[in-house]
């Protein structure tokens, strides 16, 4: 069994220095927790609710800061790509590209990820069934893509509302791809608060741990010194300081979890 | 932190050999996973999807069988009430009074369950937020109900199929009551055979286990040594000889739960 | 092709002068639009969300009031039974039992229901899939049953939320016998107010008018002269002053719908 | 009251001869119902479920067609633009630009767009509440979007089921814009046959005459010779014969609900 992978970080990048200051701690957190890290930062968030919320740094400034964190704190760094041009600058500074939820069916999208031959982490769409990631890989594997992760990050169920079903976590796997929990969007009630999205960050680490207990290869969480203040999805982002014991739980989960591993008929 | 509590048995009671069989080895194993035990099985199964689906053996003749299986395997036995009149004779015989899902609304039969001074566990209903299992509780309570449990069992998510949403547990744990994971019909797709429910067994142990990491107080699992010969659910049951495996893992996540404790914000 | 039907009442019944005053201005007022009429008042509300929700008038007032409506309006009505010992007495005072939403699966309750030979409007449980409302029929048809309505009234659509899918209509129509929509609780708010449920009443002309186009037998609407006053689903309620106008905008486009029946393959 | 406004053509561009003799034929026969006419081609499929979907002709010989009829049959054409790059040579040669339903929050996309000074019509997200397309709209304007459309096509219900709330299209008419109903998208079932999408033609014209009853602007419908070897879409396509007699229908719905307008409060 491998150990959990922590993909974290302040959903938009905010500086340089703001970022090294994330990654690092948050490096020393997984490590003393027993887990891989890969930093997250975004330069762009491409969709919004509405005109006026930030959209971040660009992608010119956001990919000096990613590469710097790589090299300073020694992590491999994600972050996501919203059109098929963006995909081979961001893989001359990533180790693995994002697909958000949103644009997981768009096909170039999917196979200008995958020729980058960077790691290539797919959002399960709100919209989609879990069985239905089976197609979205075949794109991805196609196109050549080897290292694909699928990340699960809720479902529509009503109107401003998510719903995690802890069944597609297994059912993704039978891919055998790795599968990653996003803690963080799967509480996230979008357009909940008008011109922009709530959340429900309480629920972030109880679904994580039942992720993480049903067998998940990684978890996705989103983290801020000052959630209250981030630019986007503070809601349902945990505090920095709280990061540590949210890992270490999750450790206890996980080594559990791999003792007991869920193996589905095919 | 208490034990974990299993409610086990055949979903509907065939005859007091088989249901003595299933309790005795039930009681045994989960006596070795270190849980509590309740027998479970119903006399009647009056919501069925067709008139042709086989009821039960009828009130008298599954009282007789409950009362026996409680003296003489010595475990509190559980089984369902319909209408408000069967609750004071099966709370002559049983020791927990169940209410049915599609009936949580009903008033008169939580009135008539509670006044008989028994546990009363309830299940959530398929349309029901997991916030609104308050109104349900106060409903009880308001009828003198002392010994409440409050039963997840999925909600309604599109046609003919169910969606377990974790956050549903701690919520309804905010009411102060024992919040009970019914894994067997979480896993249940109404109507998904035309003219009878099917089912997912292969995700009942997937959802148990999530359910218990996030800190329920008991679960409810149906078995029968040969599902598929089952008059009822079996296509989401659990064959008796995997429950000893099962409750041996769920046993586990749930120690760790406990040294984990979830507690929501008010 | 018939006329559409109207069910229509002020949803628990109040008082006889009250019952009459609402009955005679509706069954005008359906005349008026080339409908039939059916009163319709509930003498129980059995499934409030609180306990301290009004309940009604109990069943022997109730069916006297029924009874003397029928008598001095001349106008058939309609009850909802919770519980097969009130299909009986309840069919000795009215024209149609109506089966509740949350009961519609309750075997006993259909069959005592079908038993008394009085025709039966059974509402789609918010949990169920149109089609499996043919196995609900084959439930009153298999005990003697020879006058059905089946009635549509939401589906469960994540918390708190209902939607309608027309869809569901044709669906229904396909099992041959007459379907009617419930405009007024196809827009509740179940809990939506917490401790009671809320409502859309400007939405119930809008959805009662798509089901019409789309061909349904007959409409149920709940009206009261003052709303906000009425003891149950006061904010779904349409204002009895606006039923006329509603009720001649309905009856064109019914004389549409019947120019162009929808018929559905099989 | 203005027309109705009729969107209909192949889904697939196949070749010109094709797209006029559609064109040619959808023109007469929505002039002949008194219906504006848009003709519907897409150059590009960019969402296929998988890879070996057909994909289209490319956006260069797809423009050449789409300006080819509208020069010839003398309508306003529209096609769907995927990336922003898009939008500028898609406007030289089109009338409306169409925003695909899981880009519709695309930021750069939708004020590229805009800024093309064409019409746009953009499809509800399945994942969308009616509500927040006002936050689209609100993009689109702010990007000085003079001509805008917002289109329904159903919202995700469960895993590969749409539903569709017919109370979207009054609450997005709130935005004062048109809006534009999508039979045949609404229709059809996500990921619904393995490796494509489902549908069901056959409740195609039942929703659309609920929309076109509650008061739409306008109509989307995919229409074929032989919908059974339509390269997407076939599914939940109207064969091509039998939109006339849809058209017709439509267009009595259409003039009996000009003379009812649905009026929300604010």
């Amino acid at each position: 069994g491998a150990p959990l992978l922590l993909i974290a970080g302040p959903c938009q990048l905010e500086s340089l220095d703001h970022a090294l200051m994330i990654a690092e701690k948050m490096a020393a957190a997984a490590e003393k927790a027993g887990m891989g890290y890969v930093f997250k930062g975004s330069y762009d968030k491409a969709n919004r609710t509405s005109l006026s919320g930030t959209r971040g740094l660009g992608m010119v400034k956001g990919l000096e800061i990613l590469a710097e964190v790589r090299e300073r704190i020694g992590c491999p760094v994600l972050t996501d790509v919203h059109e098929p041009t963006q995909c081979a600058p961001v893989a001359a500074a990533v180790d693995v590209l994002q697909i958000p939820a949103f644009l997981c069916r768009q096909t170039d999208l999917l196979i200008a990820a995958a020729k980058t031959g960077r790691a290539v982490n797919v959002k399960k769409g709100q919209f989609l069934a879990p069985w239905d990631m089976k197609n979205v890989a075949l794109k991805l594997e196609g196109a050549g893509g080897e290292r694909i992760m699928l990340c699960e990050r809720g479902a529509s169920f009503g109107y401003n509302t998510l719903v995690t079903d802890m069944r597609a976590l297994p059912e993704m796997a039978k891919t055998g791809w790795p599968v990653i929990f996003d803690a963080t969007h799967s509480v996230q009630q979008p357009g909940g608060q008008g011109g922009s999205s709530g959340g429900q960050r309480e629920f972030a680490p109880v679904l994580a741990r039942a992720a993480v207990s049903v067998g998940v290869d990684g978890v996705f969480i989103e983290t801020h010194e000052e959630p209250g203040r981030a630019p986007s999805d503070g809601p349902n982002m945990i505090p920095l300081d709280e990061m540590p014991a949210l890992l270490a739980m999750l450790g206890a989960f996980h080594a559990l979890a791999r003792e007991h591993p869920v193996r589905l008929p095919d």
